[in-house]
């Protein structure tokens, strides 16, 4: 069979060792003068994936979720989590040492609020706190009456036996045809925003930023090729850039100083004094910056002016090179995709496969290509009920047979050198019911709507969003999660500052890449969600048009099943889409497959109306 | 002819007046050691309608519109309004004084950043700036190193001559009846809302909310049945009434004495302190208190908590005999209208009706409902190119003849004591081209979309936004102001918090009232806006639903005129929408009208493929 080389399914529950952990990490607090501390999820810059180092959260409870906060104070700790993970929390602390707190209930803030003794003295650690997350934990500790004390080294750090070190994954230049656009170029597109903004110097604090502007790329976290690393971009002169030096090769090293300055991280608290010193005006990226900085630019007599890095929508708005490197990476991997459909389709009947199977076979069918760096997320893969957990991850203990007459979901994606890819597909194994069938077709013409849209430059994700939810609303329902988010080239697969969801304010722009993934998930039961990564391009010229227009181009390219769609509830315009969209995944994939696959393809793609 | 009672249309451009009346307020702000004084187009209470005696801005400058602000400095004064207003701002005002200041340049405030001189002296009236006005103002101020001085009298009132008294008109009791909630009721409910946000006071600074409280309603402004006043309401104990004495019939006074003290206005301000004194938390509407409000609460040494009033949600989500009288009151306009647009389609092929002809027309025919007690504002008529103008107000010297297969776009509303409507409709006169049915329809789709939208409890406005202006969108074109807005109960026309637009990110909730008024404007052209009033409803029960569900029930009733639709653009879903939305108003209008009108209805509802 298959097997994973990027992903693991074990369960790492140890609750004993988390309690172990506590009374270690009471005892340095002790030792400090401190009656509590704050145990984020996070490393200094606010990634997504951390490297095992920063594990702290995991170390410290057992809890090996993506997402959440410990509180430790004298006599109790909780930990804070959000609905995804309080089953998963319960399951992986002890109960004796940790209350599991629904951040929908509480968020950290409130229960510190309630449960800081007056007079406590509580820590955090400045590297992990962005700077809104302090100014919250202010308040909080104010409110309590304690006093907040930054601490200098980190006291979980002091006690952490056998802590992993920090990785030194090399970094390695980017190919100029795939990046499209010089460091000079960006560097210079960079000043010139600092001098429209008025500010001195920008803080690059979020690596994935630091990848695109000096077009490298790393190995430190899973999924994602970021070099964790920090740069300062002045306005004028010359930039510097905070890496370890272990993991430049000669010839990089002589690279990147062509265009900055090398220095080690450890170095990067003195640089921000230097500059701040002069009464500099420092921009501070408000979701990424470690409040640490802050404080360092203010006490060295600089200003900080906290706000978006401009380099985030930048980096968003793709250029031509990298969208061209998308469209091959989605082409190379839609060809994987389709040999795992074709593979699924005569193995899922038997009643065998595995969600884990299926997980293994699909990676397998990526690295097949040759070209697979890594995953870009370990994959969803939920057969009946577990597909009705949006974020289900599988592992040993919950990994379920992927039954008949079930639908199954399985999201995905690669990491090739040429672009990220990010797919959702729900398949029909067997015959399924009229319910499930609703469902699908509902959640497929809102993926549909949104694939059609046409918009007037301006326009946010906010304003998107509703088209694709429209389906679900006549019918009563609905889905608890944004319709899409921004995607990176050979970057990260979740990507900012635009998306499209309630809450996605940004105007897209051309070049962007987004998800757009609707969904429906009948807890217990079943779970639907269709998913391709849309490019942002400028709509094709129309008589009449007033307005500066925008629309999608789709860059996947795999079937949607057809067993599982209603066609009753399908307009001519959505059939024709899809009708269209299907015979340009034949037209595009099949020179790019086996003859068995091939076949599988015209199949899966033939038109809905014969 | 017709003529119209509660609007007038004549010109009252006097720009030389505007440079006397700079020149008095100059020499009362020397006199007063001021270098410079704001002049908002404001009352009190923020209202969109002022009486005479508020109307400063038009006094101090020409310029009548219903917004924008003076800037008066020592050397040079400015008058900033927005995209509506630059023109007839330009008009109405004498060059040599004022500046005209296009907002969407450059805000009062940047302007004055720009233009203090450091040092100076800057006044303003604390009655007439919102907190978050001043906190703005006062950013301004300080970055131009000026000083901020808040007057204890209007300089500008000093000089005014002649200026009108302070209305006072009588107050009437509201029909329980049209109520549907005594006022009791109603406090008890606002006391829970303080209890719940842990406030101890509520000042309601908006006249609205004090006539929905006290169930009571006035004539101190045109167009809204509003009257001056106050009122505080603790969490316990009885609230004050700050109402002119003259206002009160001894009948009224007795009733209202139930339920509060009565005071006059005038001690409003010992009032506020008096409660301030104990230490209480007091919410101030951000919206509409003015600013001195808050400084004498802090100065008195209460704590002053500036957010939404909690009775605008209560007063938006109308109750049941609100709702039935909101439905009498749109038959019986519905039924004027009915009678307007029949006259017009027989008159207007003629050539020779002008718009103010139009204007007084369907006034006339409100008022002989003998139930119209006020426009609902100055209605808006606007013939051919004139229709392009979204905010077009008819003067004599705009005055145009609705031409012959041109566009005819009236958007007007009546004051009835059971209810407020507001109607757009946009005739086709004779003929009109491929372009202009093509627009109407497109308009038409959305306002269709809107009405048939069906949404889950939660749903903000700006996620139905986008709905209107899809069909727009997919051929280049959009219009620049929001879908809908919030409507009363015999109140006023614009009542918030909740609105369909993009910045609407208020709920909608069952029982509000909001229009559905998409548009499409060719500048120098033609203009059509198709508006309803809806209700917010509970959506009819339904198989499977999951979430509980909101739609709209519409209110107004009144043609859409068939000739102006390209029937190869709608959907067979929304010819049956129009089919029976035509059949409704048949249904409901016909009782209602003579046998000539009668008949004009039932050709202008036939379905519309027969």
């Amino acid at each position: 069979m298959f097997e994973a080389k990027f992903q693991t399914f074990a369960d790492s529950a140890a609750p004993a060792l988390g309690t172990e952990h506590l009374k270690l990490l009471r005892a340095e607090l002790e030792r400090r003068g401190l009656d509590g501390f704050i145990v984020p999820r996070a490393d200094a810059h606010q990634n997504e994936y951390v490297p095992p180092c920063d594990e702290r959260l995991a170390w410290l409870t057992g809890f090996t979720g993506s997402a959440g906060v410990a509180l430790v104070l004298r006599e109790r700790a909780a930990i804070v989590v959000d609905g995804r993970y309080t089953l998963q929390a319960a399951v992986q602390t002890d109960p004796a040492s940790f209350e599991v707190v629904p951040l929908a209930e509480t968020t950290a803030e409130r229960w510190l609020e309630k449960n800081l003794p007056a007079g406590a003295h509580f820590g955090y650690d400045p590297w992990l706190i962005t700077i809104d997350g302090l100014a919250k934990l202010r308040r909080a500790v104010a409110a309590a009456e304690g006093t907040l004390v930054a601490v200098d080294t980190n006291p979980l750090d002091a006690v952490w036996q056998d802590r992993p070190p920090a990785p030194a994954a090399p970094v390695v230049l980017r190919d100029p045809a795939l990046a499209g656009e010089t460091t000079e170029e960006k560097l210079a597109r960079i000043s010139a925003a600092l001098a429209e903004e008025k500010l001195d110097a920008l803080v690059l604090s979020d690596p994935h930023a630091v990848a695109w502007t000096f077009n490298i790329r790393g190995g430190d976290v899973s999924f994602t090729p970021l070099p964790l690393s920090w740069a300062i971009l002045p306005r004028e002169g010359r930039p510097t850039l905070f890496v370890d030096g272990r993991k430049l090769s000669n010839a990089t090293r002589d690279a990147l100083a062509r265009h900055a300055e090398i220095l080690e991280p450890m170095l990067l608290e003195r640089a921000v004094d230097l500059i701040a010193a002069s009464g500099a005006t420092i921009r501070l990226d408000q979701a990424t910056a470690p409040a640490l900085l802050a404080s360092r630019v203010e006490a060295a007599g600089g200003k900080v002016s906290a706000g978006a890095s401009p380099v985030a929508l930048m980096q968003a708005a793709k250029n031509v090179a990298e969208l061209e490197g998308m469209r091959a990476a989605h082409r190379r991997d839609g060809a994987a995709l389709a040999r795992f459909l074709a593979w699924l389709d005569a193995e899922a009947p038997t009643g065998a496969l595995t969600e884990i199977d299926a997980v293994c076979a699909l990676e397998s069918f990526r690295r097949e290509t040759g070209a697979l760096k890594d995953v870009s997320f370990p994959s969803i893969a939920g057969a009946g009920p577990n597909a009705a957990l949006p974020h289900y991850r599988v592992s040993e203990t919950t990994n379920r047979r992927i039954g008949l007459n079930e639908l199954f979901l399985i999201d995905s994606g690669g990491q090739y050198e040429d672009g990220t890819t990010d797919v959702t597909r729900t398949i029909a194994v067997g015959e399924v019911d009229a319910e499930r069938r609703d469902r699908f077709t509902r959640v497929l013409k809102g993926h549909i709507a949104i694939a059609r849209a046409v918009f007037p430059v301006g326009t946010s994700g906010a304003q998107l969003d509703p088209f694709a939810r429209q389906f679900l609303w006549s019918a009563g329902l609905d889905f608890d999660h944004g319709t899409g988010h921004g995607v990176g080239a050979y970057l990260s697969v979740h990507e900012g500052p635009a998306r499209i969801s309630k809450l996605g304010t940004v105007p897209l722009a051309r070049g962007m890449v987004l998800s757009n993934e609707p969904g429906y998930y009948k807890t217990g039961h079943f779970g639907v969600r269709l998913e391709n990564l849309e490019i942002v391009t400028q709509a094709p010229a129309m008589d009449g048009a007033e307005r500066p227009l925008l629309a999608f181009e789709t860059l996947t390219l795999a079937p949607f099943d057809r067993r599982a769609i209603d066609l009753s509830l399908l307009t001519p315009d959505e059939i024709a889409w899809l009708d269209r969209y299907h015979a340009r995944v034949l037209e595009e994939i099949s020179p790019l497959v086996d003859t068995a696959t091939r076949a599988w393809l015209a199949a899966a793609t033939a038109p809905l109306r014969d």
